[in-house]
């Protein structure tokens, strides 16, 4: 499968599991001419050089001189950095984007260091998986999954079409797309992936740090649930961090009703009382066809991993 | 592969997930001679008949009748009723055992209903998908995953004898055994599956009720991490309710503990203070790999997820 060229010349700043993944899907699909890379990290550099994810350059400025579209994909608290280093390389017209899990905050970071002849226009491909680093990546990993761009209020034509470019661009690499409000994205957000992995986190913390049972009968009987757990919680810890500073407030918000209304199962638990658990369960238990038939899981049960494992 | 006979008819009450998996890796490893099923419920029985499970009975006493091995494969909260309902049938010699998620009250409740021709021996495979019903069975289930089987203090030969064949009997259906103390066992599986599952269901479960996110949002970009809790949500409500109802004081003890923590979490996302947060998300990131290591769950990223869907 080919689109067209939707960036002549690409720069990808970060070369994590997303920016890697972006770097084979531009290729594998038509949607780049040229990509270059740039990482802080002199290692990931060489290593990216190595797994020929194209031109890896040794400056920041050096991989943004030339390129139409420009897209972060450092940790959430790194973009601002990034973006006062690569200002002044900026093209004229270049297309500044990136790949960041919080908006609102990463906006605030980016944005005073895009000058006029540039646009900014953050976005979020929800996809991943819990590897990371330029060997994590993969071509496929934006196939069906949703990209959330979240444009700015911004009057001039030239950001319209940008916009509509990068629409372009994520539909190229295998995205759907999504057009929504910075504040709204944290807050689905925070609900559909952070409070997920700061609970998963927490429960697999919690149970490593168990006096009463060991690590290893945790390790052994995980098949009861809490491997699932595990996957999520083996996510990149700084990049996790940094979600959770920068989209407080939606964070403590959701999480305070979530242990709100886990202190009432508790209480249910405590005076026996089944029919709220019942009825909690039963409630939660029809999301999940709903996540299938979004096509946005697969249907197999155990996520497909006994078939796999015979 | 076959296996020797372990049991010359084996029983099984109770035709949901586990129920069948017994019956057709059973018989597909040659570990029993006759297989006959029963459940409370005629529409199962039928299922069961259609699916060709084993010979299904009309009655639990025609079911138990002649058998040597008898499962009962019920939800935990209904396996004291289906020992009465079964005690004036079994066999001289019969071995009773289970597979309920609990064992303390499941001891409590099914053994004043074993007459001193038979025993009991309480028991436990970890393994499981989110489906239920006689359907969702299948022959690999138990594959490399550990059952725990809880012998009783019983200085009675025949009773040791008994936890040897069980043994047999699960190695036989492809499982690793391991014997542990009833009250040891609801301790363990506490931490790695009955507080995961609650978490998880919670998790769903507050999403949903949300009023400032619809759930087609919810659902749409589930891919950023929600998704693999919906998984979990998805298992059968009865099942879980009795696991917490009879689990109570070692699901009461380590949620207290869990909700003790994440409150710190939430302390330091308030404070902003970043080292507590990459502290315990590094801390739980080594788990995932001794899962893989110890043979509990598969290493491909995302479950092997974005291969299937390719």
């Amino acid at each position: 499968m080919t689109s067209t060229i939707i960036s002549e010349r690409l720069a990808i700043i970060g070369i994590g599991l997303i920016g890697s993944s972006i770097a084979l899907a531009a290729k594998a699909k038509g949607v780049a001419g040229t990509v270059v890379l740039y990482d802080a990290d002199p290692d990931v550099r060489r290593r990216a050089g190595l797994r020929g994810l194209g031109l890896v350059a040794d400056t920041i400025t050096e991989a943004v001189t030339g390129a139409d579209i420009v897209v972060l994909c450092t940790p959430s608290g790194a973009m601002g950095a990034a973006a006062a280093a690569l200002s002044s390389a900026l093209a004229n017209g270049a297309i500044v984007t990136d790949v960041g899990s919080v908006k609102a905050q990463v906006i605030e970071s980016v944005l005073p260091h895009i000058a006029d002849h540039a646009v900014f226009v953050p976005g979020h491909p929800i996809a991943g998986t819990e590897q990371s680093g330029p060997e994590a990546g993969f071509p496929e990993l934006f196939n069906d999954r949703w990209t959330i761009l979240c444009p700015l209020e911004d009057e001039r034509p030239a950001y319209g079409a940008a916009v509509s470019r990068l629409i372009a661009f994520w539909e190229g690499l295998g995205a759907r797309v999504e057009c929504m409000d910075a504040k709204r994205h944290d807050l689905v957000l925070a609900i559909t992936s952070h409070i997920p992995h700061l609970i998963a986190f927490q429960t697999v913390a919690t149970a490593s740090d168990l006096e009463t049972v060991t690590e290893s009968e945790v390790v052994k009987y995980s098949a009861g649930g809490f491997r699932d757990f595990t996957r999520i919680a083996a996510s990149d810890p700084t990049m996790w961090r940094d979600v959770f500073l920068m989209n407080r407030e939606a964070v403590l918000d959701v999480l305070g009703r979530f242990s709100e209304d886990l202190t009432a199962l508790r209480r249910a638990i405590r005076w026996g009382d089944g029919d709220v658990l019942f009825k909690t369960f039963e409630r939660a238990r029809h999301i999940r066809r709903e996540v299938i038939e979004a096509g946005q899981d697969i249907s197999a049960p155990n996520f497909g991993r006994n078939q796999r494992e015979d």
